[in-house]
């Protein structure tokens, strides 16, 4: 890399990061001050921590606003809403021009095969696809996971690549991130969404006022062997890097449908 | 059709009914009574409203399930979460035997193009599919919507085919119907996801304590113009039938990105 200005960024990338466990979480602590290495980072997040929201938007009650800061400087704007909501507000009022890229992250946890349906971390770079921005999603695979360095140094690695690719525009990157020492990383992949799903169980506990109430817990049943797939690609050590869009049409069965006659169907000339 | 028993059904159907507005209104109630001609319907849907909640489901407070009563009779369980929850907890504690078929609705207003991504109605029959029960949502077009009878009509109809017929596990129907008299309805198209996103604004607005807050609004910019489109079919009043599924994995950004050499990226040597 060519010698740069101490002052200027080598890219000066204008970049948008949101994430779902909230603004005060450390995955977007160091997240930030990765992708301040390339651009200039505009962080719009949720106060309160906004897990498996998945892609709700706030419409019912109004959005509220407000300044953050960590370590007695201003970190960033926290949104009173969910992790889409902050790129929506962020893209349309908070930014003074359209970011380049939006980062969603470095999340608790892994977002891999079924998960991505739940998550408020992919549904935020999702609702950046939406708007026509380049994102990405990245996830680390521990719940308690403390150190993020590895996770966003690859962000950082990716964030490049991303801008200066030809991803079209409505795909985003799904990115999962093995919570082991970079050493012991086995490199990264390519990946689809894997077919892994929870098998749902509702623990039924009683109150101390004789009422019923359930905690949602669960196994996730691993189905999937191929390391091209996302689920597996984090077992085995790798970073999973997964195109994904939001046309959720079916296009092998919408072509099979076409047998159904289903034009028919209030005549009752159906087949 | 053969004579039948007046106390049998013609089809003996277990279906589950949830839907996005609440146990109470009115959608629900119109689905709930015509699909209880086919089959023995359980209702398990939120205690209150739930637009725009997307595919969240409830895991930071666990979940209260109470029964509901409409005219003086059980009517259905209210659960105090989404869509999503209510069917996973429907199918997992309250049903006895899982369900033939899982319909969501009908919802108040349409869930095409875009909205389909923040839909909760949607969502909750997209989690019958993940759990490998044959689903369907049904939304009707206009807001205020007070006749739900045609809706319910083609719900029944519709429901019908989807158990008879080979719909791939994972697959669910998105229908849409116009909010329009039967004799002014076009037919019953096949369609696929539009492209039609939202303009996003956010009106800013001052509180009686001086503070800002943003209440979501925006236009929908409309984009498709053909008929095997739901954006398109629902403004030429046609019932609109699309397949949709949850695998996300973008296939043709997928090969392309074979050429990124992805692998490469953390040794430096990436092209």
């Amino acid at each position: 890399m060519a010698h740069q200005n101490e002052n200027k960024k080598a890219i000066d990338l204008n970049i948008l990061v949101t994430n779902d466990d909230g603004i005060y979480s450390p995955g977007i602590f160091a997240l930030t001050k990765s992708l301040g290495e390339i651009g200039n980072v505009t962080v719009v997040a949720p106060l309160q921590e906004q897990s498996a929201v998945g892609h709700a938007i706030t419409m019912q009650i109004p959005l509220r606003v407000t300044e953050a800061f960590k370590n007695g400087d201003f970190f960033g704007y926290a949104v009173s809403g969910t992790p889409a909501d902050c790129v929506k507000i962020g893209i349309r009022n908070i930014m003074k021009v359209p970011p380049d890229l939006v980062v969603s992250g470095i999340n608790h946890g892994s977002n891999t095969a079924i998960n991505i349906i739940y998550s408020g971390t992919v549904s935020a770079a999702r609702e950046a696809a939406i708007m026509d921005v380049p994102s990405m999603a990245v996830s680390i695979t521990n719940h308690a996971a403390k150190d993020f360095r590895f996770a966003a140094k690859v962000s950082n690695l990716l964030a490049n690549k991303i801008v200066g690719k030809d991803i079209p525009l409505g795909t985003l990157l799904n990115v999962n991130i093995p919570d082991v020492p970079e050493e012991k990383i086995s490199g990264i992949v390519l990946t689809k969404q894997g077919k892994s799903k929870w098998d749902d169980i509702y623990e039924k506990r009683t109150d101390p006022y004789g009422k019923n109430y359930y905690w949602l817990t669960g196994n996730l049943m691993e189905v999937d062997t191929e390391l091209d797939i996302d689920q597996v690609a984090i077992k085995k050590n790798y970073v999973s890097v997964s195109p994904i869009h939001f046309d959720l049409t079916d296009y092998e069965t919408f072509d099979k449908m076409k047998n159904w006659n289903i034009e028919r169907l209030l005549n009752g000339k159906e087949n």
